[in-house]
């Protein structure tokens, strides 16, 4: 399979919906196959909150680092790269090299940190948008992504129609819950109330780390309910040990969490948490729209979205509402609802449940 | 009503389960109504994780602070200070004048911090029965508590059956799930990571009040479902402001996280949330036991167990389990389901619903 990556930087300013002006715009990259000579087999997939543009490993001398959709992507499988050109953009305000708070402002001399101009969803897509213009790329075979990449696969359909020929939406509902809303807000507070962050000048000193850990834990809770937690951890302590009576970490729960914890702290960048949830927050196709139909009659590309009946935070049933409006507005959609226990990261644990589904719906001749 | 309170400092050491011995053990308490002439109108209430033993609310020159079940106790009320005499003690490791992490250790002269011995719910019972040595009761009325209050009187049906004649148990499951024990190990962590935290030791310092109002913000996220949270808050605007893309609590549900974070700051103390929390996650009144039904074997007391439908983290089938070994057994017991839109919490906010119940189950001449 043929791997390329690069940063473009495109020195004309994207205009955001904050109404700020983001110069230059760098837009880092991987791309996994070829581009065809009409280049009419571009695939882009969009990442979620917790990854970046390395969605396949990848080996060097220096070592390797997994992809968060190894499974998914290569040669016979669900992308197959044998015929299509899969290209992966690192979203703005995160940190994989696009624009990001850790990018440097031309006006200072400084990294932004907080003074990064706000973004939302769409300017994700937007961004991504110009990337394309700049690869010659007129009309991408599909856009597909899952979770926040869901949300950026939403705003293509409804910002650039014409510019998809297929949308595939995974875990991804058509706005933010309160809910969702309330755990990014304390998310983000675990960082803020750490006083590495610095208000978001840690970039020369030690960085926010504990904060970070605090989070990932806090949010490990929320991606299992309470059945998977019991059924996997149940009370069984460290290996196996007699109580101790003490505050050390005495059930495997306990281990379990620190582990998440110490991951996340050297995996996971402080500001580009804070950027990206609170773009998460704002994300509200339906708003200023009588309702969903009305919001999605724009959309053109047939659209498949999938779903995972464990996924309480984005439920199925919110899911096949968004399909239903994209049907009463005339669209062509259709919706899966797959089993997972890893609920909304199926599409990252078992890319294989997806294979059938993405086969017969990428084929050219379909839909 | 009579209300009196006062701190019963007992010399003799309580033997801790942990092995060690505590000496002296505080008692602080408030009582409610007046002792009859044979001891026997008296009633205990043991008291939740964040309350102490300030029960009903008092008024003095200096200003009030509400009780935390204002609304169940006094004349005519659930829990009727005119035949009973109701006795709220702080629970040990708690923050109200019992013996806790804030009191001296003799053998330093200094505040024991992280250095007071640990203990468990069955602690917490032991210690209250020496306080009932101490003030002449050989037997209550009855024993009556809810969540951390709800495992004490288990385990006071468990090691002192002898000396309550009827026990209420509410909004407590007979041990703690891999779930509670998590987020307990999210919200130390919260505690443990706040720098003003010092091991334990600020009480000459700044208190880590950064770190409880955090705990508290998560904690808010999982006593309300997210259905609960979504017809609360929806995704109103803070005074329906337009969006202002920024950082700033925009959303009600935002605003509300941060009251909840400041209000917890100021009220609850750090290491109490640790030493208490950390006996929660041990509480299990089946270990050692081949079943419940076993476990429950030695309990005489008619007991009435009461539940909330909507309180997912202590769900009403686990309680209606323990209702049915307490059968099993052979002993007397019943068990309430009841509504409320406070779920785990409807105990303190809506004591009318206890009355009927409470009223039956509590009668001299009932059981």
């Amino acid at each position: 399979m043929e791997i390329a990556e690069g940063i473009i930087s495109l020195p004309d300013p994207l205009l955001l919906q904050c109404g700020a002006r983001l110069a230059p715009l760098d837009i880092a990259y991987e791309t996994y196959g070829r581009l065809d000579a009409s280049r009419s087999n571009a695939v882009l997939i969009c990442h979620g909150l917790t990854a970046d543009q390395h969605a396949v490993s990848t080996q060097t001398a220096e070592g390797g680092r997994a992809g968060w959709w190894d499974k998914a992507i290569g040669p016979g499988r669900a992308l197959d790269t044998n015929r299509y050109c899969i290209i992966s953009t690192n979203a703005i305000g995160s940190f994989g090299g696009s624009s990001s708070p850790a990018s440097i402002d031309v006006a200072t001399g400084r990294q932004y940190g907080m003074r990064f101009p706000f973004v939302t969803i769409a300017d994700m897509a937007d961004a991504q948008a110009r990337f394309a213009d700049a690869l010659g790329i007129d009309r991408f075979h599909a856009v597909i992504g899952g979770c926040m990449g869901g949300f950026q696969v939403l705003e293509w359909m409804l910002r650039h129609p014409r510019r998809l020929r297929r949308a595939v939406v995974i875990s991804a509902t058509p706005r933010t819950s309160t809910h969702n809303i309330a755990l990014w807000e304390v998310m983000r507070e675990a960082i803020r109330r750490d006083p590495n962050w610095q208000n978001g000048d840690y970039y020369y000193g030690p960085p926010p780390h504990s904060g970070v850990a605090l989070l990932a834990m806090f949010g490990a809770l929320l991606w299992m309910d309470r059945a998977t937690l019991a059924e996997r951890f149940g009370l069984r302590t460290v290996a196996g040990r007699p109580l101790s009576y003490g505050f050390a970490p005495e059930f495997e729960i306990e281990a379990f969490l620190h582990r998440v914890g110490a991951n996340a702290a050297g995996r996971l960048d402080a500001n580009a948490l804070i950027y990206l949830t609170r773009a998460i927050d704002y994300f509200d196709i339906g708003r200023g729209h009588p309702d969903l139909a009305h919001a999605l009659a724009a959309v053109t590309a047939p659209t498949l979205f999938i779903s995972y009946s464990g996924d309480w935070r984005y439920p199925s049933g919110e899911v096949e509402g968004m399909h239903c409006a994209l049907l009463a507005a005339g669209g062509d959609s259709r919706h899966a609802v797959l089993d997972s226990a890893w609920g909304h990261g199926g599409f990252l644990q078992e890319p294989e449940k997806l294979e059938p589904l993405f086969r017969a719906f990428l084929d050219p001749e379909s839909v």
